[in-house]
C-alpha cells in the first residue's frame, strides 16, 4: 500500500514534488494525537454501525501497537509516508490487514488533521501555562525577598523617579497574568471538534459528533463542516499569543541586558545563563537574554507569515494550510525553552542593591519639589516650571538639587521654606506613591498579596481546567 | 503658554523635530476621551482635597467648553500643540486662566494617554461589534432565502462534493462569531484604568483609583503603575483581532471574486459595489471585494509593525510607544469601512442558482460511489480505489461517471448493481451529509436555528455589555 | 577540551541553556565554508609570521581531515560542540593536538561566522540563479511552442481583452529577469570579507586582509571592523530578494490554480505535480502550486522576523544575531524546492487552446468598438460611453455584442457602418496591439527574441561571474 | 462629467463604497507626475497621428493650467474625483471641452498609475539620497573632529575592547554607503516605462514607446504589457530599502539612547532634539532617537503589509494594487523626517571624552594579555585560558587586572615578565589593531580618507545620475 489517493492517477509523482509535498518530517510529532483521534473515531464508527464490535476492538488494538512503536522510537517510516495520517494507516494495515482500510470511512485528512492539531495545541498550551506560572512564581519570590530595595525608575531610559525593585519586577507579573488570561480564552475557543466534517460537506455516517467531542475532551463539535476544515483561527490566535508573550520576555531581557552592563551593574546574571568569548578572556555575556530578545523577532515572523498564508485563500481546505504546522511548532518550541530560561535567570539573579542606591540622584525628586509647591497653593503647571528652574540652577552650580542653599531656593520662589530639605529622602518619596498600584511599601505589599492570591486561587481552580 | 515641560531647557527645538515629535495631527481624534478623562480626574482631585469644589466646577465647565469647540469644529490649534493633552490644557488655560494648571497635578501624559486610548478603543470596538452583527445578519438572511440552492463545494479550488449555497455562506457566520468572541474577551481585558499611575511610580495624591475606574466605566485600576504606563497589550490584541477579521473578509472576497468571474458566474455583485474601466467599456469589476482582500495585507502590516516597535523596549514609557496610535486607527478605520461594505455586498448579491446547478458534475459523487461499496462490505480504502477507477474509466470514455453502463461498473467491481444509478441525485447526496454541522437540509435548518438564536440571545444580553 | 571561553567562569551552564544557546544543530551545514575559511586563515597566519610553515601545513592537513569527516558523514559531534566553529576546532585539536589552539589567534567567532555565512550565501545564490534560469528557459520554451494560442486576458479576474497565451507566460519571464538582476546586485554587495575584524576592533596581527579577501574570492575586506561584525544587510537583502521571488511564484501559482479549476480548465497540471484526496476518489488537486503559493507567506515571515530581530540592536555583535541563520536557510531551502517545482510544472503543463478560445466573448472587443469610433473622430471618452451602451444593449437582448444588428448599432451612434462587424476577429484585435511590449504576433516574436538573447548572452557573460 | 467608466452601469454606487474606493485623498500628491506623463502622452498621440498638432497644443496648454492650479493650491476637487487621473481629466474637460476626452485614447489607468508612481519614486528617492549623503557628511565631520577620543567598544553590551569613538561612528557610514548602493540599483531597475501597456494587452496606436520613455527620462519601455501593469517590484524594493535604512537608524538610535542615559553619559543630545516631561521637571528625554527607533517598526510593517497584498494575486491589474501607494508614501515620508533628524542629532551631539575614558577598565585588555603569551609561543587557546584566569584572580582580589603583582602574574604563568605592565596602555592597545579596517589611528585615518573620497567622487559622478 502506498498513497491514500492513487486510484485515478496514471503518471507518477515527481521526486522533488514528493519532498515538497511531504509533511511527515514535521507532522510526525502529532502521532499521539492522530492515533488517539483514530481510536475515538473507531469507537464512533462502531456505534454508528459501520464496523462490528470485533472490528472495532481489533482496530483499537492495532492502533495501540502503532502508538507504542512511535513511543518507543521503533516506528520505521517508509518513503510513501507523506504525512502522519498516511504513515499510521500504512503501518496499521501491515499489522492488521485490510480492516485498516475501514478506519477512514467517512473521514478525510481535512477534518483529521484539524482535529490532530487542536488536540496537540491543547496539550502543549497546558504545558506553556505551567511554565508561565513558574515564571510568575519566580518573579514573585524574588520580589518578596527584595521589598526594601530602592532603585531608579526610568522613562525614556532616563532616570525618572525612585521605585522599589520589586515594584519593577512585578510589573511583568501582570503582563504574564494577561498572557495566561489570553491563553485560557484561546484554549476555550480552540477546543472544538472538526472531526465529522469529512472533506468539507459533513459525514454521511450516523455519527454522534457531540459524543465524539466529549470523548476527546472537546467542548462540542464545530457548527459547520466547511468552516471546520478551513478554520485556522486557533493557530493564528496561538501565534498572536506567543508573539505577545515573546515581546514581554524581550522587554524584560532588554532591561536586564542594560542593567548587566558594566556601566549600570544593577544585576548579575548567573554563570549558568551567561557565556564567554572565544577571543576576549574577560567577557561574561548575557547570551540567554539576548537570545530571548531575538526570539521575539522569530515568533513575530511566524505570526505574520501564517496570516499571509491565510489571506485571500478560497473556501475550505487548500494545501497552503499545510504551512500552519511548522510555524506553530516553531513558536511553541521556542517558548518552551525561552520561558523556563527566563525563569531560571530570575531564580538565580544576583541583585546589587548598593549599586541601585548609588544610582539615585536628587534631581529624581524634582516632581516632589513641584508637589511641595502645589501644597503651598501654586498650580501644578507653575510649580513644575519652578522646579525645572531649580534643576537648571543646580546644573549651573554643578551640584545636586538637594545641595542648593535656602537662598537659592528662595530666589526661585519665596514659598520655599527650610522644610524643603526634608523632601530629599528616597524612602519618603517612594512611600508617598501610596495609592493602589503605586510603589510605596504598603501598596507593594498589597500588590504582592494580590499576586500571591492569583497564583494560589487560580492554581486550585485550574486543576480542572488543565485536566481537560 | 506653550510646552508642558520647558522649565529646564535652554535651547529651542529644531523645527523638523517639532513636526517629527508632534502627535496632535493624529491624536486629536482622542479629544472626547481626553476631556472625559480630565473631567473625571478633576472630580478625583476634588475628592482628594487637591482642589476646592469651586475650582472643580470651574475646571469641568472649562473642559466642557473645550469639548464643545472640538465637537463644533471650532477648536483652533496652535503650533505649540504637540499632542491632544497639550492642546486641551493650553485652551483650557486660555479660557479659565492659571487654574487650568492644577489639572495635571499628580498626572502624567504617560498615564493619561494610555487612559484615553483605552477609552477610545472601548467605544470603537462596540461599533465594530455592531458592524459584525449586521454582517452576520446579512449572511443569515441570504442563507435563509436560499436553503434549496445546491452548488459545487470545492477543496483546492477543485470540485469536491455538492453542498448547499447557504451552508457555504454560513461557514463565515461562525468565523465572525469567533471574531465577536475574541472582541468580547479583548474588551474585558482592555477595560482597565491606567490613570493614577503617574509617570511610572504611582500618584502621591490620595486618589481613590477604584472610584475613578468606576466613574469612567472601567472594571478596575491596573495593579502596577509601571505596567500601567508601558502596557500596550490591548493595542496588539486589537490589531491581532483586526488582522483575523480582515483575513476572514479576504477569504470571502476571494470566493466571490472567483465566483463573479465570467467563467464561473455563480454570483453577480451589485452595481453599487462594482466599478468600470477607464479604457474597456464592457468591464464590471468587483473592486469592493478586491479592496477588501487587499486591506488584509494592510492590517497585517499594522500588526507586525507594532509588534516590532514593542520588541525589546526597556521598561515603562518610551517615546516609541507613540507609534501605537496610527496603526490602531488605521486598522479600525479600515474595518469600519470594510465590514459594512461586505455586508452591503451580501445584502445586494445576486445569486445564480441555475449556474451553480450547471456546474455540478457526476464525478463529485464518486465518494458516494465509494460509500456504496462500503455498504456492500468493502473496506473504504479499497472502495476508494475502485471509485477512482470508475472516474478514470469515464474520462477515458469522455463521459460522465453517471453515464457508465452497468457492464462498465461491473467490470470495475461485480458488487455494483443496478441501483448504482440511484446514487446520482444531487439532492440525495447532499442530504446524506446529515450529522450535526453537515450540509443536509435538516442539518442546515438546525444550523440556521442556532445562528438565529446566537443573534437574538446575544443581542439582548449584549445590551448591557455594550452600554459600558 | 570543551568550550572556547571557559577560563573565567566558575558556575556551570544550565542544561536547558545549553540547548537554547547551541547553534550547531543548524549551523553545522556551514562546515565547508568554516573549514575553507580556516584554511585560508592558516595561510594568512603563516604569512603574518604567527605560525611557521610547518605549523601551517599541519593545520591545513588537519582541517582537510575534518572536512573529509563532515563530507563522508563521519563527523561525530560532542555535547560541547556549541557551534560549527567550536566543533571544528575541537576535532582539529583531537587530530593534531595543541597546535589547533593557534588557529584562533587574532580571530573571533564574530568575524568568523560572518565570513562563513557570506561564503555560504554566495554559493547558494549561484545555485538559485541557475534554478531561475531553468525556470525562464522552461517558460520561454512553452511560450515559443504556443505563439498562436489566444486566450482571454483578465484584469480584476474579469475578462478584459484577448491576448496570446505566450504573452501572458512571458510576463513572468521579465519578473524573473528582475529577480536575477537583484540577485546579481546582492551578490556583489554581499561579497565582502569580514575576517580580520576580530571581535570588533580589528586584528593586532599583520594580516594582509586584501590578500585574504582575494584568496577567498571576495571583492575586498570590509572597511570597518565594527561594521564587519554587526552587518547583516546581506541576509536581509537575501530574504527580501527571496520574498519577492516567492511572491512572483505565488502569483503564477494563483493563475494556474484558477485555470486548473473545472470551470476554467485552460490548463492541466501533470500528474507528477498533482495529488489526490484520501476521501474523494475523483480529485486531482494542484497541490504543488498551492504549496508554492503558501510558501510566499513563510518567506515573508522569515524576512519580517529578521528585520524585527535587527531593529534597535546596539552596536557590533549581539547574540540576537544568531537568529539570522535559520531564517536564511529556511528561505533558501524553500526556494531550492519551489523554483524547480514550478519549472517542472511548466515543462509538463498541458495547455488547452480550444478551452481558451471558447472563453473569448465578443464584449472583450468593446475597446475595439470605442477605438473604431475614435477613428471616426469621436473623442475617446465619448466613444467609450457609446461602446458601453452597446454592451448594455446586448445584455438586454441576451446576445453577444457581435450579434447586434446594424440598426441597433446605428441607434447607438449613426457613425457605425457595416464594417463594424469586421471588428469581431480575435486575431485582428490581438494583432492591433502591435507596439513594443504588446500582444501582437510581431511584438511577441520580438519579445521572444529579446528573451532568448537574454538567456544566451547572460549565460556566457555569467560564466565568469558565477565562477567567483 | 463624472466617472470615467459609467457607460454600461445602471445602478449607482453605494456612498460608503465611494469612500472605500476613492484614492484621490492620497494619490492627489501624484498630480505633477500625472500631468507630466499626460503632457508627454499628448505629444506621443500627436506623433502617432491620433490628434492634430493644434489639438496637442491645446491639450498641453490645458494640462499646464491644471498643473498650475494644483501648484497654487487652487485646484478644487469634486466628489466624483475618484483618483488623480479622473480629477485631472475632469478639470481638463472643464477647461478645454470635449477635446480632453481624446487624451485617454489607447491609455488605461492601469499603465498610467504605474507610470505616475515610478516617476514619483524616482524624484523622491533622489531626495532621500541627498539626505543620506548629508547624514554621512555629518558623521564624517564628527569623526574627523574626534579621532583621538577613546572609548569602550562593546559586544553583547558588555565592555569588550577599547576603540576610537570615530571608528564606532564610521561603522554607520559604511552601512549608509550600502543603503545608497541599494538605492542606486533600485533606481535603475525602477526606471522603466509602463505607459503604452494599455489595460493589459498593449496599445493599438502607433506609439513609439522608446521615444516616450526617453522623453520622460526612463531607461526604456517595459518589455511586456501584462507585466507592465502588474509589476510592483519597484515598490517592494523601495520598501525593503527603506526598512533596512530604518533598521540602521534604529541601531544608531539605540546606541545613543543608551549612551545618553545617566549611568553611561557618553553623549548629550542637544536640546533641539530632546523633550521634557509634563510631570517630572528634571527630565531631558532623547525623544527624537526613540521615535527614530520606533519608526523602524512602522516601515517594516509597511513592507510586510505590501508583500502580503501582492502574495497570490492573479495576473495583471487587480484593485488590491491600490494598497501600494499609502505604504510607499508612509515609508518615504517617514524617512524624509527621520534621516535629517538623525543628521541633526549628530551635527549637534555633545561628546564627553572624559566619561568615555573613565569607562575603560583594564579587563578590556585581557585579549592583549593573551596575545602577549602568544608572543611567547603559547597557542592562543591556552593563552586565552590563562588570561581568563588573571581576570578571575583580579576579581577575587577586587582589583583591576592591571594592578596584579608580578607574583600573581607568574603564579598564573611563569612566562609573564615585568613587561606585562606595558600592556596596560589604551592608546597602545588601540593602535595595535592596525590592519585595514581596524581601530588604530593609522587605519582610522585611512578609513576617513576613503570615506571622504567616497563623498567627493560620488558626488561629482552623481550630478548626472541625480539629474535624471
Amino acid at each position: 500500500m502506498s498513497k491514500l489517493w492513487g486510484g485515478r492517477f496514471s503518471g507518477g509523482t515527481d521526486a522533488l514534488m514528493e519532498r515538497f509535498n511531504a509533511s511527515f518530517p514535521f507532522d510526525r510529532r502529532l502521532y499521539n494525537e492522530d492515533i488517539q483521534g483514530s481510536i475515538a473515531y473507531a469507537g464512533a464508527l462502531e456505534r454508528a454501525g459501520v464496523i462490528t464490535a470485533d472490528e472495532g476492538a481489533l482496530l483499537r488494538q492495532g492502533l495501540e501497537m502503532v502508538l507504542a512503536e512511535f513511543r518507543e522510537g521503533a516506528f520505521s517510516p517508509q518513503a510513501s509516508d507523506e504525512d502522519i495520517h498516511t504513515a499510521v494507516e500504512r503501518r496499521l494495515s501491515e499489522l492488521i490487514g485490510p480492516l485498516a482500510g475501514k478506519l477512514h470511512t467517512g473521514r478525510s485528512r481535512n477534518d483529521q488533521v484539524a482535529t490532530d492539531l487542536r488536540l496537540y495545541l491543547r496539550g502543549n498550551l497546558a504545558e506553556r501555562r505551567q511554565d508561565l506560572r513558574r515564571l510568575q512564581a519566580a518573579a514573585l519570590a524574588l520580589a518578596e525577598r527584595h521589598t526594601d530595595v530602592l532603585m531608579p525608575g526610568y522613562t525614556h531610559l532616563q532616570r525618572a523617579q525612585p521605585v522599589r525593585f520589586s515594584h519593577w519586577l512585578l510589573s511583568y507579573f501582570w503582563a504574564w497574568e494577561r498572557d495566561i488570561s489570553r491563553l485560557d480564552d484561546l484554549q476555550r475557543r480552540a477546543n472544538v471538534l472538526p472531526l465529522g466534517s469529512g472533506a468539507l460537506a459533513g459525514t454521511p455516517l450516523k455519527l454522534d459528533r457531540h459524543a465524539l467531542a466529549r470523548e476527546l475532551g472537546f467542548e462540542g463539535p464545530c457548527q459547520n463542516s466547511m468552516d471546520g476544515v478551513r478554520d485556522r483561527d486557533f493557530v493564528v490566535e496561538a501565534l498572536a499569543w506567543a508573539a505577545l508573550v515573546s515581546v514581554h520576555l524581550s522587554q524584560l531581557a532588554e532591561d536586564l541586558v542594560v542593567w548587566s552592563s558594566n556601566e549600570v551593574n544593577f544585576v548579575r546574571v548567573a554563570d549558568a545563563y551567561a557565556t564567554g568569548s572565544s577571543l576576549m578572556p574577560q567577557k561574561r555575556n548575557p547570551d540567554s537574554l539576548e537570545l530571548v530578545r531575538g526570539k521575539a523577532g522569530r515568533i513575530i515572523g511566524d505570526l505574520s507569515g501564517l496570516l499571509t498564508v491565510l489571506k485571500g485563500l478560497p473556501s475550505t481546505y487548500n494545501k497552503d494550510l499545510q504551512e500552519d504546522k511548522e510555524a506553530l511548532f516553531d513558536a511553541l518550541d521556542t517558548l518552551a525553552l525561552a520561558v523556563p530560561i527566563v525563569a531560571g535567570v530570575i531564580e538565580t539573579l544576583e541583585v546589587q542593591p548598593e549599586r541601585m542606591l548609588a544610582a539615585l540622584d536628587a534631581a529624581m525628586l524634582s516632581t516632589d519639589v513641584a508637589d511641595y509647591l502645589v501644597g503651598k497653593g501654586i498650580p501644578f503647571r507653575e510649580a513644575h516650571a519652578l522646579a525645572g528652574r531649580a534643576v537648571q540652577r543646580a546644573e549651573e552650580l554643578s551640584c545636586q538639587i538637594s545641595q542648593l542653599s535656602l537662598a537659592e531656593w528662595q530666589a526661585i520662589s519665596p514659598l520655599f521654606g527650610e522644610d524643603v530639605t526634608e523632601l530629599f529622602s528616597w524612602e519618603a518619596s517612594v512611600n508617598r506613591r501610596d495609592s493602589y498600584g503605586g510603589t510605596s511599601l504598603r501598596a507593594l505589599r498589597e500588590q504582592i498579596r494580590e499576586a500571591r492570591e492569583r497564583l494560589m486561587n487560580r492554581d486550585s481552580s485550574e486543576v480542572k481546567a488543565d485536566a481537560s
